[in-house]
């Protein structure tokens, strides 16, 4: 098979005209064109190798021989709709279900993290039967209609929040409104959650769900207080509505101590409702939600039914299936904590020589790198994290950044990342802060 | 690779617990567990072959060897998300556009009919600015909330209408308020609209879009009275709106002498955006959104990125550009003309013969049977239908219904549908037909 059909020149024009403008191109500046790939690295049209931090979706490796094996021998077989009796399907459900509490054990299998976020609204919606939504500020939950309006990040740019969508601030413990200093900062985010319920009560409004990302990954890879989820499910449920847990960019042992990132918040919690994405088929168009018995025989009940055409098809889950086979076999959640453990105390050690960096944070192969002008004030770097990014291209690192002001440079590779590519990014990171320092210093004295 | 993994049995009693019961299987009274197919027939666990009718997904046949190849060829090479830049998915757009009028040349690349459907709402609402829908009563436009919302085949069942929701009756020519004998129909039918949007303008709304599937399926397997989209068209953009066509089930050569389903309205009529799905990956998670530069540019012009992850992969793209290819290669156009064209000749032999044919209706691999008790009253045969069916399946051929009373018999198989195939099944609703007329005969000289 031909790498290249046309010169890159030819593709950006193609892509210009043909393609909406609205999808943009990683470094937009001067795009890669990527077209081979294997494991954590990328390959370019010329044969140039990147080492790739950010394919959360290739979770168990680009081009994993076993996903390809497993799709293709289930499409010689059979790819028809769910609407005939299949076992992949149910074995795929089972499998996911011994991952997960007892409580969640209905399933719907979709395409994407949008239409399993959707459909997990409907479900809380028509289990509640209230309509009102309590979501993070900063979150994105996909780019469907119904999930910009519970996104605070794209309904904000857009400048129309729904009445029926509620913000809460994002317990976020180095920028947000209770810090790493704050005795409780489980309690002191919950308590914002509970006088927001109130509010909406005081409107005469009642709320279907909470919806937060398990590990607020837009809003600056976040790492959620240990307690927060368990003290909002009691507000929420106690207002009659029910706790969504996203967990479509962190599920499948990405945080590496655990298969779910919500477990990441203690034995006593569990959501309604948890969504997942991303990683599931890695690259493969599969989603899905699953619930417990009582939501899902609650959206049974209304007669409607519910037919995805792809969703949950025998190729979809044959992928599924090899996914989960990876991550056992070779050990990619233990992975993920010894080689994530290790970039954070690396990164940890730049903290220390770097006063850039403001924090290191995160669990697993799921970390954030937060770039500062300023200890003090943690006013963000956003234009040096930029930098920072276009300078790891140069050395062939894909990178990028994520938060509100896009000063946090995100790591979430392909859970086959090593201990040498945990390195190399170290040293790499840390000589691009030295010239960066270097610099500075130069324009400082100039004036 | 084995075929079953659990006995049907066990199967089934695991689908019951796990997966929810929203989603139906077919003949749910007694399901059938399909564990091969090849082309146009499927295979039971007991090697058992049925006849398939309706997959309508499968468009170039059930796991045609050239699709799989292409999957697990690009699978071997590359996955990653459309952030980089590659070819597969500029060439594929670039195929689609020269299928299509000139007009119809910016392309979103995402993963199912519905996603396609909820862009094009946002699309229509960001290039007008305006909120309302007008749509074809019985319509089915997807799963998703935005979609629910404007069709009323799912929002009637819900007891609930938005109101930027405008319901305009379905143009069916043999069951509709204006039928065969009308010596106008597109006009009569266009009218209609003309004058729901002057009262949708009188309560100082503005109209966004006419949302229509090219068509309607779920509806019954109505063909639209040519000249109709064009009239609509020219209504619906004097207010400022856009025309939709929805092409999920209908493009993609199924009709046999066009391409796309709107060309059977005339070579005047081009919709504004297009959508498209269910055949395009012949069974992996594709569909696309295509549209004019300019409702392309007001899109981008709101600074608001749309990224879909899955979206217009590399692998995605190959198995699109395969399916292209095959359709050209074998003339599966010329293949739904002929044999669609000699399966409605056949039938409408049947209809001769059995006055509880009220029509039969269709283009190319696209046809409707619609059952009635009586040709005067055309009072649907609901019941008969479901018993066509269930008569059917014994005889290991797999039809449904649609139509807002569910009589009529739906034709939408794999577009290698054959003469031999059409032969067999005329030939057995014959037989069916006669039976159940001998059925009725022996009830009725009872009483």
């Amino acid at each position: 098979m031909a790498l290249e059909t046309f010169p890159k020149e030819q593709t950006l024009e193609m892509r210009k005209r043909l393609i909406g403008q609205s999808c943009r191109l990683f470094f937009s500046h001067d795009p890669v064109k990527i077209v081979r790939a294997r494991g954590q690295y990328l390959y370019d049209e010329n044969g140039l190798q990147y080492l790739d931090c950010i394919s959360n979706v290739q979770h168990v490796g680009h081009c994993h021989p076993s996903i390809t094996q497993a799709a293709s021998a289930q499409m010689e077989l059979l790819n028809a709709n769910t609407r005939f009796l299949h076992d992949n399907i149910v074995q795929y459900a089972d499998r996911l279900a011994a991952t997960l509490p007892n409580k969640l054990s209905v399933f719907y299998f979709v395409n994407s993290g949008s239409e399993a976020n959707d459909l997990a609204l409907r479900l809380a919606h028509q289990y509640t039967g209230h309509d009102d939504v309590v979501v993070l500020d900063h979150a994105y939950h996909g780019h469907l209609t119904s999930l910009i309006d519970i996104s605070p990040y794209k309904f904000r740019k857009l400048g129309a929040q729904k009445d029926w969508v509620h913000v809460a601030p994002l317990p976020d413990p180095y920028r947000g409104m209770f810090r790493e200093d704050h005795p409780d900062l489980a309690q002191a985010y919950a308590d914002i959650i509970q006088s927001l319920i109130c509010d909406v009560h005081k409107k005469g409004r009642k709320i279907s769900a909470f919806f937060a990302e398990s590990l607020p990954s837009v809003g600056g890879q976040i790492i959620l207080p240990p307690g927060y989820s368990s003290k909002v499910a009691e507000y929420v449920r106690a207002a009659g509505g029910v706790f969504v847990a996203d967990e479509v960019q962190t599920g499948f042992g990405r945080v590496g101590t655990h298969f779910w990132a919500f477990q990441l918040q203690g034995e006593d919690f569990c959501p309604d409702i948890l969504t997942m994405g991303k990683p599931m088929g890695n690259g493969h168009p599969l989603a899905c939600v699953v619930t417990t018995t009582e939501i899902a025989n609650a959206f049974t009940a209304n007669g409607v039914e519910y037919f995805n055409t792809f969703g949950g098809n025998p190729v979809s889950c044959a992928i599924g299936l090899a996914v989960l086979d990876v991550i056992e076999r070779e050990d990619l959640r233990g992975n993920a904590l010894r080689v994530g453990g290790h970039l954070k105390e690396l990164l940890k050690q730049l903290q220390a020589k770097h006063t850039i960096i403001g924090d290191v944070r995160g669990v697993g192969l799921f970390l954030g790198l937060e770039l500062v002008k300023d200890r003090e004030d943690r006013s963000p770097a956003t234009e040096e994290a930029d930098q920072v990014v276009k300078r790891m291209k140069e050395e062939r690192i894909v990178l990028s950044t994520d938060g509100p002001w896009e000063n946090v440079i995100k790591f979430k590779p392909p859970m086959c990342f090593s201990m040498e590519d945990a390195e190399r990014v170290a040293e790499k990171i840390d000589q691009i802060l030295q010239d960066l320092k270097r610099t500075h210093h130069k324009v400082e004295s100039r004036h």
